[in-house]
């Protein structure tokens, strides 16, 4: 039977936590221990919590107590005790814990029989640069703007324009929803004449992703609707869901779309550096088994800014060897192509450069913001500097100019 | 057209937020204003948020930054903006929000014509008491305790002496999901025969409700399936599934069953002072509705505490005037008899008191505990204190001997 191990961060006096962890390893299992008589021990052992480690970091005081240090504490869960799905995973290991004051889930180590009760991506990186045919480059992606209250027309022209600056994705603002004006099939159906007028004429391909929203149990047949019509992938704001909900839609076989998670909403309980979920696990390796192919999060660089360490630990996440499938980091928000050399020090190769303002804030459009983009990508893995690939390149010219 | 006001906590230079919550009613709309030619304007004018108040408070500085000061902003949204369900409104109001740093959502208010898109509770208060016809006091709930692991005769023994102690409700162990020892449906029928053989012998009526658990897919079917067996109700993780999740539940006629909604994982992203959602929020107002009949929080007395004015404020916002029918409050954790003036006060007739070890750990066992809370319910009603009841009562009095 496999083990599922849980890493939290919490706050205290030297010396308090091991008793701490030893009330966690027995209050989420089975209660009680030591008063239990051998016959009913002898019975419970397969479903009894145990404390891994405990760690503390005397050189870390909390801000506002200064009695009480930082610790990390492991414990071990047994399998056995929840039925194998995110819920059950998350009551257990962080259920009522979640309310006990200052705690926080840092980790979850789940053992290999258990890791193969999900699915992981369906496409991961490979499947997606395979449906692109982009190899050995960061994808770029940008976003549509202000596109709230404008009709389809408004969209795909807008669309175009972000396909003719070479862009590999484009995704819809996760807060634009099922609306009279754009509706999701006359989105996927629109959006498809036009990228494919845009590869006639050029020969890119780009993909879009299309926001996947509505009641929970009408999301299936949406999106298996979306698949009938040729859609190239869905947009889901898993955390306004539930990541069970992402995890069922990356199983559907007569879905079988790219899944791009958007970080809607999980900044409330990833935000704290005392509460909640740290990022990388949450936007990262949870994601990651839940099945999206693609993670979005704050870049470390944007005015909606991660910590770096964070965001570099979440693409880790999303990437590093496992029995699942990679998925995309999709560093995000306040991203000009100045920022490329950074993003892809920081995240490599297999990533995707995402922009929204530093597509279309471009002086020469979102056409002229896309090659600006793609330029910048080109230059970096040139070895290159912008400044000099800017000499050759106008678009990147001007975008330096304005961004910097 | 009807529209909905989110009120929020952020942190800043004093003058500075007017500027902040601007950005806020745009960026999270229509994007940009003054820039757009009139004819535009004219058109999306509809769809564009607008700050209804920015109010400082120099009193409540930052308690790590000197120079900053809290402040709340209301900024109202169109609902044509999105479509009405909660995944959509949260991702508007709080969707790339929630990761802008120190802001946290403390209330959401829904113009009538949103409100009607949402079922709120089947059952109610009064719709529960029907169901127990117990009227004029506060019901008394227990828990099980310490059922991983072991089988059904064990939980059946357990809940029979719970029946006997008087308490009006039962509900599983959150972390004890659907597993071969107890299954899901073996549950159900095994605690309706105790509880009928409970009924028969003493004329008091329990009623169980059993945790809904399992893949989202499924919640559905296992839940009408819970109903054809003749549960009672249905005790749910919401939090680790998703509030659209317990809404569809209760929205179902061929489930219509009472739902109690466990606060399991909120904490994650209510216990921060400056991130994540206001709990009277999430647990109150969301929660109640998307259908809850119960929501359980942490009571301000308990090891696991609620500050006391957030858990005020929640059992208000269960129980408010509203076009939807008021949920019950269940105040839970570390509850022993001794508290119940002081619960009762704070959360008046309509509440539960609920409790684990205060009922299990009663040197009487589980029937002397629920008889304890009983004798203490009904001091409180007589205004007696529980030291002038207990004499009577000598259930009370242990209880009142070992708890204080």
């Amino acid at each position: 039977m496999s083990r599922l191990t849980a890493s939290y961060q919490v706050y205290g006096k030297a010396g308090s936590f091991e008793k701490k962890a030893e009330g966690i390893a027995l209050g989420l299992t089975i209660g009680s221990w030591t008063d239990l008589p051998l016959l009913e021990q002898e019975q419970l052992k397969k479903h009894k919590g145990y404390v891994v480690s405990v760690e503390e970091f005397p050189q870390s005081p909390h801000p506002l107590k200064p009695d009480a240090i930082k610790a990390h504490i492991k414990v071990s869960y047994p399998s056995a005790n929840f039925s194998a799905d995110l819920p059950a995973i998350l009551t257990t290991v962080f259920g009522k814990l979640s309310l006990d004051g200052e705690v926080r889930l840092l980790d979850l180590d789940f053992e290999e029989g258990l890791l193969k009760q999900f699915p992981g991506p369906r496409f991961g990186i490979d499947g997606i640069r395979g449906l692109l045919d982009v190899h050995g480059r960061p994808l770029v992606m940008s976003i549509f703007k202000g596109v709230i209250g404008r009709d389809i027309d408004y969209l795909t022209a807008q669309l175009r324009q972000q396909a003719l600056g070479g862009v590999d994705l484009v995704k819809d603002d996760e807060i634009l929803f099922d609306n009279p004006l754009t509706p999701f099939e006359q989105r996927i159906t629109a959006a498809k004449q036009v990228l494919h007028e845009v590869y006639s004429e050029t020969g890119h391909r780009t993909l879009y992703a299309v926001n996947l929203s509505g009641r929970t149990s009408q999301l299936r047949d949406k999106a298996r609707k979306a698949r009938e019509l040729g859609a190239d992938a869905l947009l889901f704001n898993v955390h306004a869901y539930g990541l069970d909900v992402l995890q069922e839609l990356a199983e559907d076989d007569e879905i079988a779309l790219p899944l791009m998670a958007h970080p809607a909403f999980s900044g409330a309980f990833t935000s704290s550096p005392f509460y909640g979920v740290a990022a990388p696990l949450a936007l990262g390796k949870l994601t990651r088994y839940a099945g999206a192919d693609f993670s979005l999060f704050p870049s470390p660089y944007g005015s909606v800014a991660m910590e770096k360490t964070a965001a570099l630990a979440l693409g880790e996440q999303l990437t590093n060897e496992s029995l699942l499938k990679p998925a995309f980091p999709v560093p995000s928000a306040g991203i000009h192509p100045g920022l490329v050399p950074l993003l892809i020090n920081d995240f490599g190769i297999d990533s995707i450069i995402n922009a929204g303002g530093g597509v279309h804030g471009h002086p020469d459009g979102a056409a002229g913001g896309g090659k600006a983009f793609r330029q910048a990508v080109d230059a970096v893995l040139q070895n290159q500097t912008l400044e000099n690939a800017s000499e050759q390149q106008p678009e990147l010219k001007t975008a330096l100019e304005l961004w910097g």
